[in-house]
């Protein structure tokens, strides 16, 4: 790995840094708790970002103007509540609800292992999440970027090249200085296909208990790693 | 100013939490110390500065594409070097002393005030310097920000309204939940055009020993601020 010139690197969030489906599920359970309304909420959660891909491929396919993912994911809401036959719940409990995508837990490694890459790299995200989700979700987590980019500032969302290209543009940085850290082989082969570097973290648990997809590398990378915590020791 | 509902503080940075004139000047001193040169290095930081408008202006009035402020500077740098009968230096020596505004020291008391106030309000920059230029900053003088907001992901120069609209969209706050930090009085009275709130702190030695303007507050803001920490004792 010395002719690598990795110079900066960037993560993918949603189940590369932290554990969305146990923490909305959890979020779901609170809500049904006080609203007294009840529901398989880990269904619930596979089922909201069952409608993740399918809501940005509207704004990739320009079938919509851009719009930032907190208003996908508030939108694939209030479907759902329906589809859940879940009725009667006002706007601001909708609106906290939807925020749970701002509180989702890192993985136990995640802020430890950052906070190590941190002291050689410059951190930043590269997620389809929108700066104010990613930014009060570092604030709650305590998840140490030195910036929050992606989608939103690219104006573009994942795996389209001008997310990964203006990412590494405004870190200041050539394609090939900067590497992508994810769980997801087909995110880090977009990014390569720019020409960016990659490390592959497992995360077998992401989707559950039945996971089936990304348990492991399924491509050459530059790194593969079983925790952030492993690349720090690989990088460091 | 209990009827205030800031949500987010957003900085400008150059002169407001850094001190660009005497960091240039001793890099000046150290550039020409190594490569042999002399000159008026204050001057030269002045001179540098003066430019700075001049060249933004170009791009904001579309007479050039969209370039980056570290572009902006090093063009500046090269026709500065050239008037100060300074010639024969290499790239790699241009390009270091270009990125000492990546460098430039905070104030004493940017770093303790940011501090403080990070603890109860999301900090993000709002400033003409690009995304590497004030990320680099940040991890070089400890500045905490939340987030690296401004120009290039606006893709306007201040004093356009974009630049103070979009900041406050990518926080996810309305313009007037966001309040703008600044020593201008010029820069605060552009973003109170477009609804955000506005604190001046002064900065008295930003344009050196003879500065004549920015002295004080010359309009009604919502807060006026003697430092950092004084604006940290009044919000906290």
């Amino acid at each position: 790995m010395a002719a690598l010139d990795v110079q900066a690197l960037v993560f993918d969030v949603f189940g590369t840094v932290v554990d969305w489906r146990s923490s909305i599920t959890d979020e779901g359970q609170a809500f049904g708790d006080r609203l007294g309304v009840s529901a398989d909420w880990a269904s619930f959660a596979d089922a909201w970002r069952g409608r993740y891909q399918p809501s940005m491929e509207a704004v990739r396919s320009a079938k919509r103007a851009w719009a930032k993912l907190d208003d996908l994911h508030r939108e694939s809401l209030v479907e759902l509540l329906d589809e859940f036959s879940i009725h009667g719940i006002g706007e601001t409990d909708i609106d906290h609800f939807n925020r749970a995508w701002h509180r989702l837990r890192p993985w136990p490694d995640s802020v430890p292992g950052l906070t190590r890459l941190r002291t050689r790299f410059p951190l930043a995200t590269c997620s389809n999440g929108n700066v104010a989700l990613l930014m009060n979700m570092a604030r709650n987590a305590g998840l140490p970027w030195d910036a929050i980019l992606g989608a939103e500032p690219a104006r573009a969302y994942k795996p389209l090249p001008e997310v990964y290209l203006r990412t590494a543009d405004f870190l200041g940085f050539e394609p090939q200085q900067v590497m992508l850290v994810a769980a997801h082989n087909d995110d880090l082969m977009s990014a390569a296909a720019q020409g960016l570097r990659t490390a592959f973290i497992a995360r077998p648990h992401e989707y559950g208990p039945n996971q089936s997809i990304d348990l492991r590398a399924e491509h050459e990378f530059d790194y593969v790693a079983s925790s952030m915590e492993d690349l720090a020791d690989q990088l460091l």
